[in-house]
């Protein structure tokens, strides 16, 4: 089975196909590009622990994809179908602790379990419940790459009915959410591509996103490989970027949209939220509809990752030589929220109604 | 004769005394604190250039005082008093455009000019001239710990005053305004010094201040170093910790502040602004008289300096291993000009009426 980004060959970062799944380690780049084999959850654990893969379509994918690699070579299975049912129950619940913040995780853990759950009480041998996760998981990619171009459309196309201009549109996104945040194309960056193809993209800015990196390693490394005029900007640069009119639109992804539009992303988000509203740019937030998690009435529910000082007291992410001076404390979340009083509207996949877009928040959605 | 700054003796940025001059290499900050010999303006317009010594006090002195101690070891000088005054002009001209967006060393050039232009009309040998120059530039060198310790004191008791809980008080700040960036003590990193002293600061918090990292290398060096309580966070989470009630006021320095009170500071300042106002913050910046440039009647007319992408591109300000990608464009203003209409006051040292704090621009000080 193929993964569906054919198109960006060298920028795979989820390599799979049946019984073998391998991660672009995305830490390393742009400078190296290493693949790391995973062969079951513990390794795909490791992989989103460890910012391997990150982005929260492709870390809901990676994790899927190793435990379907796990059952494919989990070799003769002695139990029965409800053995099975636990052993893959018991490896989602293992899965979704590895990163607490998106929600695309737990949303395909959930859909994931119904498939499972509805095969173990209609198959007769565990080989059976296992080849229908491993059936679902691959349609998960399939899907992905799908919803991802149909936000691309559909966002393009609203975009330039905004705009005073639609034949040159500016763009500021925020992070890396394009193939190698999800299992090809992208959200944000889906939206950028699409404008790019239509020819109607005048420039792409992209932040460095601190501390880890995102934008100035990978952002950008997706921008220049496929050729999109970018410019590259210290995330503190963005409001007098707006200042100086060199901004259209902003777009950034989501790793989980609460009920009411309130929106976690990338540390960063909200600031470039608040700048925006204040030039009268719009914000939108692209996102898959499985970024949306409707038991949660606003964004103050939703759990926010710290993660470790070293980020900001180290380079590279941590790894590398000491930056900061020795003994400061350090406050390092690794998203905010993004209140959908200051997001001009989600641009959705739904096919249903074209393109979904909830000015304020998403609440026609529920 | 000592440079003013003994309290806060491996902090000092600039060692000074008659004939000699050494700058701490704060590009080597916080892991190494090695010192340059600066023998001339020549070496004094080099130090600047390549931010061995930054911020906008301490810029305009070791100017001074690099000239100061060319002069100084000149030797037996055959020319007239006309003579060594333009000697001394050409010197001026050639070191304030070293770095362009400071207001304090064309204002000290132009005062020191006066100095020397008064020593030449009266005086009747060259080296009369030039030990006029001397004791000037060394009178500004005291001058600005002392206006520092002004702002500091009278930033703090305003500051306080401001306050439902004047008690605990945390502060956010940007860059590096402290002893390393003046001649001692410092602007912004003054006020918080000062509050800390009363026993009034809950924390202060500084940015990493991207693409050179001022704030999580030399701030967080100094706060480290006086104990201070301090928490580092990444400019792009400045928003965030706003949002979370952890910030009472902002506080930043000015590199040029315009007749309207319009400010151009380190990039990354203007965001900062729009956050604090976003969130009902007050917002302050604190700096000498010598920052404000009345002959700009708003930040439009400033020049913004635009450093090398290399900054953005590669580890430790441009001189390390790469980060982002390659191929990428990057657009890397130092500065940006947050304009008076979110700025809440100017903290100055103005003794004559107390503290001058012009809510909308320094605008009654013209």
């Amino acid at each position: 089975m193929a993964n569906g980004a054919e198109q960006y060959e060298s920028l795979q970062a989820i390599c799979y196909k049946r019984g073998s799944l391998q991660l672009l380690d995305q830490r390393k780049l742009p400078l190296e590009s290493t693949y790391l084999d995973i062969k079951d959850s513990k390794d795909g654990w490791d992989a989103i622990k460890d910012m391997v893969v990150r982005g929260a379509p492709a870390i809901a994918i990676a994790a899927a994809l190793s435990l379907a690699v796990e059952v494919s070579n989990v070799g003769p299975f002695s139990g029965s179908t409800t053995d099975a049912l636990s052993f893959e129950l018991s490896k989602f619940l293992f899965l979704i602790c590895s990163r607490p913040t998106a929600v695309n995780l737990s949303d395909a853990a959930t859909k994931l379990k119904e498939v499972v759950h509805k095969a173990a009480t209609t198959a007769s041998e565990a080989q059976t419940v296992f080849q229908a996760y491993i059936e679902a998981a691959e349609v998960m990619l399939q899907d992905d790459v799908a919803s991802n171009k149909a936000i691309g459309c559909y966002g393009a196309s609203f975009l330039q009915k905004q705009q005073t201009d639609p034949k040159n549109i500016s763009v500021l996104t925020h992070c890396n959410t394009g193939s190698l945040a999800t299992a090809g194309y992208g959200t944000a960056l889906g939206v950028i591509r699409a404008l790019h193809e239509k020819g109607v993209l005048e420039r792409a800015y992209c932040t460095e996103t601190r501390p880890f990196n995102q934008g100035s390693r990978l952002t950008a490394f997706e921008l220049v490989h496929d050729n999109i005029p970018a410019t590259l900007i210290a995330d503190s640069a963005a409001a007098a970027l707006m200042k100086a009119g060199q901004v259209n639109a902003v777009i950034v992804g989501a790793d989980r949209v609460a009920a009411n539009g309130d929106t976690a992303n990338k540390i960063g988000t909200y600031s470039l939220a608040l700048s925006a509203k204040h030039h009268g740019i719009p914000f939108y937030v692209a996102a898959p509809l499985t970024s949306i998690d409707l038991s949660l009435s606003s964004g103050q529910e939703i759990v926010i990752e710290e993660r470790s000082p070293k980020e900001l007291l180290n380079a590279r992410g941590g790894l590398g030589e000491q930056v900061a001076a020795s003994g400061i404390s350090v406050w390092n979340p690794a998203f905010d929220v993004t209140p959908a009083t200051v997001i001009s509207g989600c641009l959705l996949e739904n096919g249903v109604q074209g393109l979904c877009v909830v000015a304020y928040g998403c609440a026609s959605l529920r």
